[in-house]
């Protein structure tokens, strides 16, 4: 085992701080790098050191021979990616073991593994996976597509292999439609991209997406924290996720553990990571990726099961065994994190830029708030949207509910939009309070929402300007009274 | 059992805060009150409606004629007293039932009973409770004083009846000591009260302050959500809180459990409360008081059961049962609540008042902040100095101090002096880490303590303004370099 003393963080904004907190939580030192326009970043601040990468701006936190040379100057033992940037590159990695510095993550060659989606499908089917079946191959043979399609079992869906943004896409509910669905998805396809191939993957309808984390240390030692729900999803991006999924019922969630767990084990995998289910209606499985990293939604589950994902993370890498059984992770309760995003929800979502000119932030029981955000901080507009998140706790689902329902109420920021709108009503939103949501929750919703919701404060400010109006005509009638 | 519709808080700050929280949570309607210098309260603000009680700032809140009259003009079901003001007033509590408002705390006899020390004293040993002995009445005599303080056993302290500020006030160790320290704290009281009466109690070496927090329905199900840890104190006021207790013994854990929940229950106890207990170094167990209100330190009990304290007493107000078994509360963890105090620790922790300019709070896992104030607030001078709680959490002792540590270097008040520094120092002491503390902790440790911890803010300033003339250095060098 060897003691981890100092920490690169190859990433920037609320990760980075989240991944320095747990540094000092650990009495380890932490150096920050970062690009030009990201040196008002909190987590620039917080971190024991830390190190400018001139250039490109979202360059630098891919630039990773820059970043391994910083880490070896600066006598860094390890590096934590975070999650996108290098978090997911087995060079990367490679690199880093290469020149003497632990990398905070699995290892290489699992993350090349399932950096390939097809390549992933396959070693997971082989581990007793049920993965989403589909053409490894574009199709271009009409009778070969309609075996394959029959083989796979309907509804599938028939996909442009050079195609995109919905085009040369179509689902097939029924065998005898396949002919005619296929030849006019490859005739579009053909009109817009100049190739008519296409690939046929099983098409699951109002699919859930549960992900199951993942812990294991380097001795075999393999463990599932629970599930996480993120099914409440904009263009694939998740908006909402969720620990526990509050309509799951206890079969599947079982199954899914052994799954998920089982694979790991049987793969060899270490550090954390996440594996990626669609759920139909009718609780079938189909695994879709694994994720190699620590994720966005980790915070969830760390609320629920009390385990401090990064800490454990860091400690694995320092080769320390597992400190708990799969017996002693007790689920408490229900977590929900909402994603923060810089964006204009009634402009279609257009990431938004400026400076967090007023600044107020939920608080109280329950609430748990991850982010570089301050007064006065200027949001660059170089990097992914994504400013923040809020996490909220209760021993129940419905309590969670309302707990989020408050919490989102007291969250202001003033000076650019964002997301919050949405997330005000969605936990008002009865399919939700309900549990009732698949990763088509949101394409139905949009059209009812408004996303108008108006922050309290504009509210307040009126009150209290009528209050004081009020107190000093008391105050002035009191006065002429004694005259 | 009448549902509450809406609960009017008599109370202001924080708790206030907390309240409303709650009241949200449970959509029970909130009505602040609030006397003319907390117009920017953000309670005030946060409350759904909310009157200004004009005249005296302090008087406002205890007031409860006019908070009556506000609650009955307003429609509410319910009065919330929080902690301090009324929250200990049985009148208080008697008028509000004979107005058809429910008091949201225990039955008006009960805060009566616990109001008096010495009746309190003389009930609790009925239903069992080992209490701290002592005279009921101011002895003059000499001889019977040492006859009374040879029952109670040695050591005792003799405290001047009409006494104060320390002065005749004497240990006395050993029986024969006894006259001679009796006789000159007597002349001490004489000379400075004019009178030499004075009582004898039993005098506890280095106790620890261990309460515990009970919950009981008007059914007679009383449980108990285990202890808290209250020894760091400074002048009989409470600094620190912990839950649980970090170096308790199991047997005299369960046994406070026992003691408590029992007197409770044989007293037919309502609402929330805590029995405050202190222990010597054998574990020997003294009642010293029973709070009849909910807690300034309640997070902590919160933070490792999960129960939401606040809610579940407006619930047992409403006529609610009891929710859950005691085999079913679970301690998760440890957690310690920090009061942050508007006062200066270098100037004798003399209270101070300005304005929030600059305003950093801590975040992340772990990390809970209930407090009113916010970029802008004024903190007026007419109340007590506390002005928030930080409470941290983490699965063991060790992690939560460490956690602490991180989340009180996170925390930033520009505009006035906070008892911050006086954390900082305590969370890095080693006889605190080690769980190795007595209420005579502060006053030892107050002598080493230098109280002087920088807020980080000032370094990191340093740090990024010398960064940013590294990196206008870089570029103008490069744009040299191209010329």
């Amino acid at each position: 085992m060897k003691k981890i003393n100092k920490v690169l963080i190859a990433n920037r904004g609320e990760i980075a701080l989240r991944i320095i907190r747990a540094c000092k939580e650990l009495e380890i030192k932490s150096v920050a790098v970062f690009s030009e326009v990201d040196i008002e970043g909190l987590w620039v601040r917080k971190a024991d050191e830390c190190y400018p990468i001139m250039g490109d701006v979202v360059q630098a936190y891919l630039d990773y021979e820059k970043i391994i040379s910083i880490a070896k100057k600066s006598d860094c033992d390890a590096i934590h990616p975070g999650y996108g940037f290098l978090s997911e590159n087995a060079d990367f990695a490679r690199a880093c073991e290469e020149n003497g510095i632990i990398f905070i993550g699995p290892k290489p060659e699992h993350i090349e593994l399932f950096g390939d989606k097809m390549a992933s499908k396959v070693a997971m089917k082989k581990v007793g996976v049920p993965v989403l079946e589909g053409t490894d191959e574009p199709i271009t043979d009409i009778e070969e597509g309609a075996r394959i399609a029959k083989e796979i079992g309907f509804p599938v869906i028939i996909k442009a292999a050079f195609g995109g943004g919905g085009r040369g896409m179509r689902i097939v509910r029924e065998e005898k439609d396949f002919k005619e669905l296929f030849e006019s998805a490859s005739n579009e396809a053909k009109k817009y991209f100049g190739r008519g191939e296409a690939f046929i993957e099983k098409y699951v309808e109002n699919p859930r997406h549960i992900e199951i984390q993942i812990i294991a240390d380097k001795y075999g030692n393999v463990l599932h924290l629970g599930e996480r729900d993120c099914s409440i999803q904009r263009r694939h991006q998740k908006v909402i996720e969720i620990a526990p999924s509050p309509l799951l019922n206890n079969e599947a969630r079982k199954e899914l553990y052994r799954i998920a767990t089982k694979a790991m084990f049987k793969l060899g995998y270490e550090s954390v990571g996440t594996v990626e289910f669609l759920l139909d209606p009718d609780d079938n499985i189909y695994f879709i990726e694994m994720n190699t990293r620590v994720q966005v939604e980790h915070p969830v589950t760390e609320t629920i099961t009390g385990i401090d994902i990064i800490q454990r993370m860091i400690q694995i890498a320092e080769g320390s065994r597992m400190i708990f059984l799969q017996e002693e992770i007790n689920f408490r309760g229900y977590s929900i994190e909402f994603r923060i995003n810089a964006e204009n929800p009634l402009k279609g979502f257009m990431p938004s830029v400026g400076t967090v000119d007023k600044y107020l932030t939920p608080g109280g029981p329950g609430v748990r708030l991850d982010t570089a955000l301050y007064t006065g901080y200027k949001v660059p507009p170089n990097y992914d949207s994504m400013v923040g998140k809020l996490i909220v706790w209760a021993i129940d689902w419905e309590g969670c509910v309302k707990k989020a329902k408050r919490a989102l109420d007291e969250f202001y920021i003033e000076g650019f939009p964002t997301n919050i709108p949405l997330h005000r009503e969605i936990v008002r939103d009865q399919d939700f309070k309900d549990g009732n949501f698949t990763t088509n929750y949101l394409d139905k919703k949009m059209d009812i929402f408004t996303l108008q919701s108006k922050d309290n404060i504009e509210e307040e400010e009126v009150k209290i300007e009528n209050l004081k109006k009020l107190i000093s005509t008391i105050n002035s009638k009191n006065i002429s009274t004694r005259h």
